[in-house]
């Protein structure tokens, strides 16, 4: 008999009582024990819950209570689930987390803290909700030299984008849609400005380098300024518009990640997820790539990756198995922005054809960059604005040279987004 | 110090080999411990191999070393390969095994034998290669009450199928050209009739439903038969025609396991699967859907998923993580092919539209079934057929009747595929 209890019975911490309590024959036998949630805590009244008994709004009934051994913490945020999490963990109990905010801001410490007390701490629902992706890639890719992961991490921002694609939205009235829906908050500043994506890309990015990325460290650009023809353009190219959030090794170890709107060629996977769907794509030296799919947010989706967490710490209680990862005060391991390289889509003033080739020609030829492939462009009509990938992968920091040079030829740059290679 | 050894010196099992020694230091930290090959266990002579002094033919080296405690089975086929990996369990050695055909065939009894001793079976490697599958099943969502899973787990077939929808290749032309590539085998039947498939999808039957299902049971139907304007038409309608291994849970508890020729609309993810990638659906409770994408086979792929097993086999060495299921003499809880229900894509010779929407609408009438979408019919210059999704799903039964019922209005049904709802 195992008990474990719940912190938080908001939207997620209500789906874990639900969906443990539809599956709990079928959960009971994949740990191996018969299993209860003991307490649920929550400041709030629930007269009308059926789990009304579990209910406290006293944490020390969860920390003293040696018959509860695992906790689940759906609260969010960085505090009180900081010190709840810390304080179970100093107990020996292990905890499953659904906060992304507290992973990406107190992973190491928290899975240090696990480690000591010789208890899990697991977090598969911090990242791709649903998703199956942090236990695969600390375990089935274990043999991989991991050098390059990129995924949609935000349903809310890929809903809108996926809208402005398909429906020719602009993105304030996708926006209003998402909001309707309930895909985004009445504040949608986290979603849409990037900042959820960048929380998540430093949890995997700890995870595969080993060292904590703190979301300070990571370049983060939001959907807010892409407009409509951004992303038709994009289209007419042969890729969809994403907020793409990566990390990549470069060649002297440091490692980039960031967060950016990205042209994702049609032939990735990533460019037909659509609706509120996330996605990874993981690449290693063993498996070429590998993607994960399914539903980034949600109440039982969530639930569901919170669930799987838990019958792994039951059923392995005492044992650790938690992937670990370093602090890293010196964040001198991250390379900054203006060092990342690809192919850049860019969107400029419409001009003669032969002049913009002209000017490109010339600027690669003065950065020693040799070209292989003309350039295609692409326009609309009733447009003010063509669009066109370049032909060789630039630097962010060469790509502000190409925009100046442009400029100094009277072409100006409206747009530019890297291209996901 | 961990030591393992490698049955089978071929193209996984030298991948195997290959890819340890190129990321020794990371698969050692993530082991926790150091490892070695021991022994590699092959008939054949490789004189000019860096690993010759590993070699031996003889698996008493391996059985009788006390120091190997894993094994890595890549020889494929079901003898010598059961006799050895059940004699290594016995002796409680844990074994990582890339072989379908003997998962499929043997999987019940090898998982029963590693309980008793104490050890491990995993077979990560023997679905969907390099993609993680297995494990996120039956650990990252273990939560869920899992209905249907639906994938493309044979990547020759899904590189035929590709070259015929976007390069108008005809099969005998897409076959050669997969031939030429090393994708196809001289002979290509285990893969073209979908035997291949079948093993994959009663593996993954049998872990999720929790009763050895045996490629006896499942209906197969491989892809021999298709035609270029099968795959244009099902393009005209919005849908890619892939090889679909699928298995779904009927109300009554029983279970549908099939292998056949299937239009995937285009908004299903499956649908954007190309070249000889893989991949699997999975329909749960909690996860709504998720999707694991990636190379279903190849050296390094297949390697990495091996070693991924070894290594959590070393790191947990006498703990029983293997998920189980039973052995099932009697494979009644598999319902036949007649009951399975969706909608169809029809190819019929040419007809007035008239007539087809009549004769429709009569065998719909007749089947008490009430339709609400209207018949899109698509057609092709140059061609004698046009073709439709009926507006209704139909059992495979009534969809036979249905073949029938034109038939009789002189209507000749060409093709009849599944569409993937």
């Amino acid at each position: 008999m195992a008990n474990f209890a719940v912190l938080g019975f908001g939207v997620v911490g209500s789906g874990v009582v639900e969906l443990f309590y539809k599956n709990k024959k079928h959960i009971e036998e994949k740990a191996g024990t018969e299993m209860e949630v003991k307490k649920i805590l929550d400041l709030r009244d629930f007269p009308d819950s059926p789990y009304r008994d579990k209910l406290t709004t006293n944490m020390d009934d969860i920390l003293n209570d040696d018959s509860i051994t695992v906790v689940a913490e759906c609260m969010g945020g960085v505090e009180p689930a900081y010190t709840y999490v810390k304080a179970c963990l100093e107990r020996g109990k292990s905890v499953s987390s659904s906060n992304k905010e507290l992973v990406a801001k107190k992973g190491a410490e928290l899975l240090a803290c696990a480690a000591a007390h010789n208890c899990n701490f697991f977090f598969e629902a911090s990242v791709g909700g649903a998703i199956p992706i942090i236990r695969p890639l600390h375990k089935c890719l274990a043999a991989n030299d991991i050098h390059e992961i990129s995924g949609i991490l935000n349903g809310t921002t890929n809903f809108i984008l996926a809208k402005m694609i398909s429906d020719n939205m602009s993105f304030d009235d996708a926006l209003k849609l998402a909001q309707e829906n309930g895909y985004a908050e009445k504040d949608p500043t986290a979603d849409v400005e990037g900042f959820d994506a960048c929380r998540k890309i430093c949890i995997l990015s700890s995870l595969v380098f080993g060292k904590h990325v703190y979301p300070e460290s990571v370049y983060t650009k939001g959907i807010t300024s892409l407009t409509l023809e951004d992303v038709e353009l994009a289209k007419l190219l042969g890729g969809a518009v994403k907020l793409i959030a990566s990390v990549k090794r470069l060649e002297d170890g440091r490692i980039l990640p960031s967060v950016m709107p990205t042209v994702v060629p049609f032939h990735n996977m990533l460019s037909h997820v659509d609706d509120v769907f996330n996605a990874v794509m993981v690449n290693g030296d063993g498996i070429d790539k590998a993607m994960f799919y399914g539903r980034g947010a949600g109440k039982l989706p969530t639930a569901s990756a919170v669930l799987g967490d838990v019958i792994d710490e039951i059923k392995h209680e005492r044992t650790v198995f938690s992937q670990m990862w370093a602090d890293a005060a010196d964040q001198s391991f991250v390379a900054p922005i203006g060092e990342r390289s690809s192919r850049m889509f860019v969107k400029i003033s419409k001009a003669e054809p032969e002049k913009i080739t002209q000017a490109l020609s010339e600027f690669f030829r003065s950065q020693n960059i040799a070209l292989k492939a003309k350039v295609q462009l692409a326009g609309m009509h009733n447009d003010g604005c063509i669009a066109f990938f370049t032909p060789a992968p630039l630097t962010m920091h060469q790509a502000d040279q190409l925009a100046a040079a442009l400029s100094a030829d009277e072409i100006h740059v409206c747009a530019m987004l890297p291209v996901l290679d």
